[in-house]
């Protein structure tokens, strides 16, 4: 099955999860004190450095979904689809509004639930299952990370997630081609405006999209 | 253009607001003070009884999201993709959470937005656009509301908008097969196990849909 992906530019969550399980516990950081950040939804690791998966992420600011998304030509798998909804905490949410960049601590989670056309009186189009196929943590933590940002792929278990390593393709793509701070906020419509209002944009985002249609 | 329809079951939204523009006026009630809901996400209305869109509705929990649903068997446009996002207050939500149904003067906000498949490095599926196509309300207010619910659709200038009579089909709709308390919750996939667990369901809804895979 071929996973989504807004952060994982077509690197399917399994493969990522494997690279991240063979690396556990290669970094070790002193564990985040709980006090202060369940609030704020600010990133939370365990003593071996691993990122605790936030347990109410989907009380967050949504920003979008999409669906089948895919950064490479290869079809589909036929007769599977699945969404991905992305989320963030209310906090970083108001500070990216206000400077178009995301502040220090911002935790952007990545859901997939896949979707399904029979179910109850729907006859057409897709709706989200039950079934939750992926969860994915994009953390900016300047103090942690190399660039700033950390990519994080957990497992069925929620356990919690070793660093994806910097050579992974995720960390390149959303250097080069995200909107605004390594962000894909080209796919977060409420953000988009903000970042090109805000004066934002990432150049090379600009530079390859611009004769693309608005919005 | 065919929009989806979470709330109005295949009754296209262009449709609805028509038949809420020939009624503007028909109702008149006291206008709702404006302290106090604003944090809660309860109902506002203007001095003819309309239904003042919720500004901020993105900030709201995010319910589920679908694609070109829609309740007939009619085919969909060709080239055109619509996405559907629900949002509901955080107070409203957690009260669901702890009771299956949801407590008076909640507002479920629908929002479509158009899908588009190539922008950016995007290259397969559908991703959400700025263009935001249609805005309705499903409003629970016991006082006001024959049945407690009323359906609102909102106009391109997302003026204050008039109650959808209760003929249309989506109030027989809503009762005879959503999942629970009117709302269609088959569809809200953090809230159906709860509505489950808590004996919540819709008999009809349960009746209908026992021969369909879980979840």
């Amino acid at each position: 099955m071929k996973p989504l992906a807004l952060f994982s530019a077509g690197v399917a969550a399994t493969a990522a999860l494997a690279v991240c399980g063979a690396l556990a516990g290669m970094t070790v950081h002193a564990e985040t004190p709980q006090s202060d950040v369940a609030q704020s939804g600010a990133p939370r690791y365990d003593a071996s450095g691993k990122l605790i998966l936030p347990a109410d992420y989907r009380d967050w600011v949504f920003l979008s979904s999409g669906i089948d998304m895919s950064y490479t030509e290869a079809p589909a798998v036929a007769g599977m689809h699945m969404f991905d909804n992305v989320f963030v905490p209310r906090a970083a949410y108001a500070a990216f509004k206000r400077t178009g960049v995301w502040p220090d601590k911002t935790v952007l989670m990545l859901e997939n639930r896949t979707g399904r056309t029979k179910g109850s009186i729907n006859r057409q189009g897709q709706f989200q299952t039950g079934e939750v196929m992926g969860l994915e943590a994009h953390v900016k933590d300047t103090a942690r990370f190399k660039g700033g940002w950390g990519f994080f792929g957990f497992g069925g278990d929620h356990a919690p997630a070793a660093m994806i390593p910097y050579a992974a393709s995720c960390y390149a793509c959303h250097q080069t081609h995200a909107a605004a701070d390594t962000t894909f906020v080209q796919f977060y419509p409420t953000l988009l405006p903000v970042a090109t209002a805000l004066g934002a944009l990432n150049p090379a985002y600009v530079a390859e999209t611009k004769d693309e249609p608005k919005p």
